[in-house]
């Protein structure tokens, strides 16, 4: 498993993991490209998050990124090689997906900065989301010629109601810390400088209560949505396969790049 | 097709049809009856619904009343008369309805007055709901001694919370521009005289959107939920026919036409 | 049915019930354990929930508790006494629970101090919750070594939220009325002194509404949930006997008792 954290030299690092008193924290750690998710990215988070559900002494998982960004969303230079999609290989953002949609402890979200794409659509697959008062969401995916990922089709209606979800998918606000805690995308906004110890300071009380419990119920809250979840992910990767690489798609893609 | 919105003469036409921009503006047309839907008014809709999914230069579709009033409901001297259900005949709201619950494209409600039964029903059918600062909503089926209609009994408790669902419609109160806006009935409150400018110019922005990424994320979202919403009516239907000529319904209509 | 409220002296009454003006009003009367629900008040609320669904002139529950308490929850006496579970006797919340999940007719709640466990979980099961300012509310499943119960996985996060809920079950805090209202748990928040009245006041226009028609209306919001809450409990229900006598839950209730 060549991408796992502790294997590639410390200098390139794609995901910093630090666990201390009952809380695993992650970090992703791509800054110069605002966190984007690459391939290595996508499957050292997801063997962390693996790694972090099997031990007894993790209670509570927090995830930020470094840097000013959050994450910038899937790399568009990849999404641009559509042969990642044709090779048949499983491309990490369906490694990591299941994972998320079962994962059985509490996670947390420390949004640092700029969270864009799946930056935005991760927040309904974690259970209490503190935000940097600087920090701010976009969901560019109807420009961009594609579709919703990460079954934001059925949780952003869910989690902000259905007339915001459509707001905020067919015109696509830059969202600021403050609406995103309006909108309920967002539990919480701190001061940028104070977020991480805010967010450490509840993980850290959600991990000191008994790990059991904690997994029970969080597998209880999980096991009422995951079905449904999961279907709507597999729809939305149908779309999204039949939309990559279409005109539009093409021509955003194109624009971005120059 | 004789209630198509072209055939009827001009100072006949229940549903008026413009198009401009990527939007498709429909307006109620019945203002000397509050825009009550009648069985032409039903299938005039259906229509310009059907054939709006189908344009490729139409992205975004704008629902909006004539005069006063946004509609009034079904128009009661059809409830009162009991023979259309009993004849067989498919009654225009049957054949509106999945039409409403699948369709493809974003869809905007410009609430310019008075919304009563069907009036507030259809509104979490809408993706987002303008609403004029002088318009109101009613949904009066249990005085009427009937129940709800369009799936009400799923997407109220859904759109704005099984309490604020449960007191709408056990005691019937008028909700006001502002109160369907912290209901989340409504998205945003609109001086009367500029709401369909504002509505109209969101739905442009909307329409410019690439039309097969909208379609895409739009039949998204209502993957998530039509079967649930047609089960649910399937349900209400049930219990509306039962309920429709009861002495509680009898009397209520007598009231009702003196 | 030894537990039936008119069955015991009035003076061993552990539920009070009054009806008056289309209104049952169910008083919660265990007020020196805080209205602790133990065996017979679980049966006792159970068959005037029955009973109420079958009587024509009542349109309207209300349910509240007796002193300064609303309910302290499931006696953790009966708790710790795990032989309850184990010797197959139906417990008296699996009695109530599938009464509640399907009660036909409007169920409010008048929060009338504090409500901890049960005290908070069932009141998704309620319609409209009015609560006293001076009440406050507390789910403490986790941190007593168990999980959730009464569908509250499911119906907390569908309530509040799924981030509010989290916070609400990891942390454990004490939610006030006013916190109450704003997670929507509670619809309003009455001076105590007035909210019997002001609850009473609104179950009369409730219960003045033609029956048929809030019968109808209730069972088919129900009809939307109610087999995904059944799922929801049974769920739990397997979590709940797992955790019982874990030694978490049994240090906890060693802790509690002393």
């Amino acid at each position: 498993m060549p991408d796992a954290p502790s294997d590639p030299p410390a200098d390139d690092q794609v995901l910093l993991v630090a666990d201390a008193d009952g809380v695993r924290l992650l970090t992703l750690n791509r800054p110069q490209a605002l966190n984007a998710f690459n391939q290595r990215l996508w499957h050292a988070v997801k063997d962390a998050l693996i790694d972090a559900s099997t031990r007894d002494d993790i209670g509570c998982v927090v995830l930020t990124g470094a840097g000013r960004g959050f994450t910038a969303g899937q790399d568009l230079s990849e999404m641009a090689d559509t042969s990642a999609f044709a090779a048949g290989e499983e491309p990490g953002y369906r490694a990591l997906m299941p994972v998320l949609e079962s994962f059985p402890k509490p996670l947390l979200a420390a949004v640092n900065g700029v969270g864009v794409g799946i930056g935005l659509t991760i927040l309904p697959h974690c259970d209490i989301v503190l935000m940097a008062e600087g920090a701010r969401l976009k969901a560019p995916f109807v420009s961009l010629g594609v579709t919703t990922e990460a079954s934001a089709s059925l949780l952003l209606p869910a989690t902000i109601g259905w007339q915001e979800a459509a707001h905020l998918l067919f015109t696509e606000p830059w969202v600021d810390a403050a609406e995103a805690q309006r909108l309920g995308l967002a539990w919480k906004v701190v001061p940028d400088e104070a977020l991480l110890d805010v967010t450490l300071e509840l993980a850290r009380r959600i991990g000191a209560m008994p790990v059991p419990s904690l997994v029970a119920t969080k597998t209880l809250m999980l096991a009422a949505r995951v079905e449904a979840v999961k279907a709507a992910r597999a729809r939305e990767d149908a779309e999204f396969e039949r939309l990559v690489g279409s005109p539009a798609n093409q021509a955003a893609l194109e624009a971005f790049f120059g």
